[in-house]
């Protein structure tokens, strides 16, 4: 039973998202960080994910194309702004669907025992982006795609 | 008589910054960005501005350090997400005082004849995070800087 977690207060400009895994820290930064990984579990079950860059440093830029079963293909990038392996990275998101709505992600690994606390926090440019996320049906992409990480995280172990 | 607007809405996690510049936002483009002319209107009057970097592209970073008369310095940096010259400009930005509390700014120029408007978005990881950076002065410290910002204008024009 997965222990994830959305949080969306009315009025807020982001989201929060809380998951364990069982694996230490180390590997769960390899899996969300790694480009041949993070390819294993991005995006929907049925979707096939490439990794076009994942260069995980201050400056580095990364970005990800998520192929649907239909053909059409959908494509996220961003920056990163800093990173401290393997406890914290933060980065800016964007759906090139929709240029010039941006995000600020900051991505936060704990150590509890063998396990690893999972916080991440978005923050939009406005209520109504934020909204529009959580209408696409974020939450249960969310449980897919961390469902899937845990499984690249099993491999790893 | 400048017209800065500065709009900190209760609740929310942004400040919107509004302003008009009497020149062509190519001649307001180069003044926000490059980094000789940066140095000469950032920071407070009295304060000496020395710009590290300041890359304008995506994936570049950027770095500025002000000096305060007591010989005090102050350091923020970023990186840029995305940038359309002389229009649009997207990046993040820290004070290296307070590590790990990052905003996420969008910076757009319009025309609008001879004059630029000039908005920014600065959009904070939490409301006290907003709040303590409008409690710090900001506003005051802004249109100083924009005042100096009109001063470099002017001599490009």
């Amino acid at each position: 039973m997965s222990d994830l977690e959305v949080i969306v207060e009315p009025g807020r400009q982001d989201i929060v998202v809380r998951r364990g895994f069982d694996a230490p820290r180390e590997v769960v930064f390899r899996a969300m960080t790694e480009p041949d990984l993070v390819a294993r579990w991005w995006g929907l079950k049925d979707s096939e994910t490439r990794v076009d860059r994942s260069d995980i440093r201050p400056g580095g830029t990364w970005r990800v194309v998520e192929r649907m079963p239909n053909g059409e293909e959908h494509a996220f990038r961003g920056v990163v702004h800093d990173v401290t392996a393997p406890g914290y990275f933060v980065r800016t998101f964007e759906y090139e669907g929709m240029p010039g709505h941006v995000m600020l992600e900051t991505h936060r690994l704990e150590s509890d025992g063998d396990r690893t606390l999972y916080t991440a926090q978005s923050v939009f440019q406005s209520v109504e982006d934020r909204d529009g996320m959580v209408a696409s049906g974020m939450e249960s992409g969310m449980a897919e795609s961390m469902g899937a990480l845990d499984e690249v995280i099993a491999s790893l172990v």
